[in-house]
């Protein structure tokens, strides 16, 4: 029954076992897209704006803001884009670079507790972004790659999220404080990604007991009609007890099937939130009837 | 690694765990369908043949065959429609009665390897058509309800399917040739309906080593939007280990899921049937891609 709670100066966003799913919305995001970074390089932020209100009124209960543009100052610029986030829209935000110097300028301006995107189980990474998470009293994204680069087999990816709860709990960050992202990768490439994924959730759950999350679209990286793949994958990740995603809330097909998996598992009471979003007029779109999902839980 | 065999004159389906899953059509079933029941006692099959070709060009391996209607002559219905069906398509059928005269009528003219549908646990039913599969070397759709009703615990559930898998030993009936359907309940009427049915494959697969099958529409009984909670439904039942479902194979949306879901378990070799089925042109339409989905794997 592990809750991980985020917060805004407003709002509070809760990934917990129990819970409707945790959609962390992951458009703001310059790599892959080339127009994106070229705009955030020379300082317009218009796209951004765009893509933050769009993925709230989409139904994202969190944004995942990430500013890694080659050859820029990402530190500077991380920094820029949470502020600018933050004073348009209230959940709360996951604060994404592979850099310590980007996470450490993100967290000093970010105001709320934030979802820190990444630490791996490398010991010198460790060492650097534990000590940040704990200063700031933010909570933690533990991807399970070590030094060694990432297993095929789940259970030694298992054994280094273990690693990393361990080593948080000596800079005093609590397991409930660590989400682990169990690594997807393209079933295209390897057969049984998929089964791993949900073995991996199943053990991080009942053994860890941490909060889990991925990011999703990878798993149908180079297949056709992706959406359907990514949809497919999200309701079973959900029914092996996934608790979040950083994936697209303006694709209709991956919210409906989340929203589905989340009635199918017992996170909609009374299936309320469900009957809401079909029943308004089909001309309203999916998104706009998303946005009528959950209601800001308030601080 | 269980195995359920059905046939046909001409083609097997294989029911099993580590194979893709297999979609037995629901369609031919006047029950709430008045208009077919209407027709079928009058000797009208126009619409019997019009559903059995459609669903088997939509992808169905096996297809279920009721003939369930009010002060009708339910055992002479079912065995014609049984012949009728048998010669115009070549999947195996699910014979599908409460009514055991029907049952044998339908098994004495059934050329190859039938699935009976259904047993429940009550002692009465065992003993009159455990004996009847036995006769006819058929393969038998377990009912997880027995005197005392369905219980709310799948756990007691689960027990229930044991009886019915040891009874069906005393008869010389394999584990192998039973499919156990563990009950799926309106998740609209009941919040923990998806997890029970979940929880319930799971110690099916792993502890009785049996398929298990469901009507699976009944899922979302009462719901806006059927489809989309079907879907989801049957990707986080493939993920939880189910091995075939009677449902709409005629509906696209189910078909999508349950493809990609088969994708995400591993049971589709090299995202073969999945890149087939997607790359055809949109102009297509749902229903002719998914007929090339599985050839016929010969006798």
């Amino acid at each position: 029954m592990t809750d991980t709670v985020l917060s805004s100066p407003t709002r509070e966003t809760v990934i917990g076992f129990d819970r409707p799913f945790v959609v962390i919305g992951e458009r703001i995001n310059p790599t892959g897209r080339k127009l994106l970074a070229e705009e955030m390089k020379q300082g317009d932020f218009s796209r951004v704006e765009s893509d933050a209100l769009a993925q709230v009124a989409a139904g994202a209960q969190m944004l995942d803001v990430n500013a890694g543009i080659p050859l820029a100052d990402e530190p500077a610029i991380l920094a820029q884009t949470v502020q600018l986030v933050q004073s348009l829209v209230d959940v709360p935000l996951s604060i994404d670079s592979s850099i310590v110097e980007a996470l450490e300028a993100g967290l000093s301006v970010y105001r709320g507790k934030a979802l820190v995107n990444s630490v791996t189980g490398e010991d010198e990474q460790m060492e650097r972004v534990l000590p940040l998470v704990a200063r700031h009293g933010a909570a933690v994204v533990a991807i399970t790659n070590d030094e060694t680069g990432i297993s095929t087999d789940p259970d030694v990816r298992f054994e280094v999220a273990k690693k990393i709860v361990n080593r948080a709990a000596d800079h005093g960050i609590p397991y409930s404080d660590i989400v682990v992202d169990p690594l997807v990768m393209p079933i295209g490439a390897m057969g049984t990604a998929g089964r791993q994924v949900f073995h991996l959730v199943r053990r991080l759950r009942t053994e860890l007991q941490v909060n889990t999350t991925c990011g999703a679209s990878n798993v149908s990286f180079g297949l056709p009609n992706r959406p359907a793949i990514n949809g497919a994958f999200l309701a079973m990740a959900i029914g092996a007890g996934m608790t979040s995603a950083i994936t697209n809330p303006l694709e209709p097909e991956i919210t409906r099937s989340i929203m589905a998996a989340d009635v199918l598992a017992g996170h909609d009471q009374d299936c309320a939130a469900w009957i809401k979003a079909n029943r308004v007029p089909a001309a309203e779109g999916e998104g706009r009837r998303r946005s009528n999902r959950r209601r800001p839980v308030g601080t």
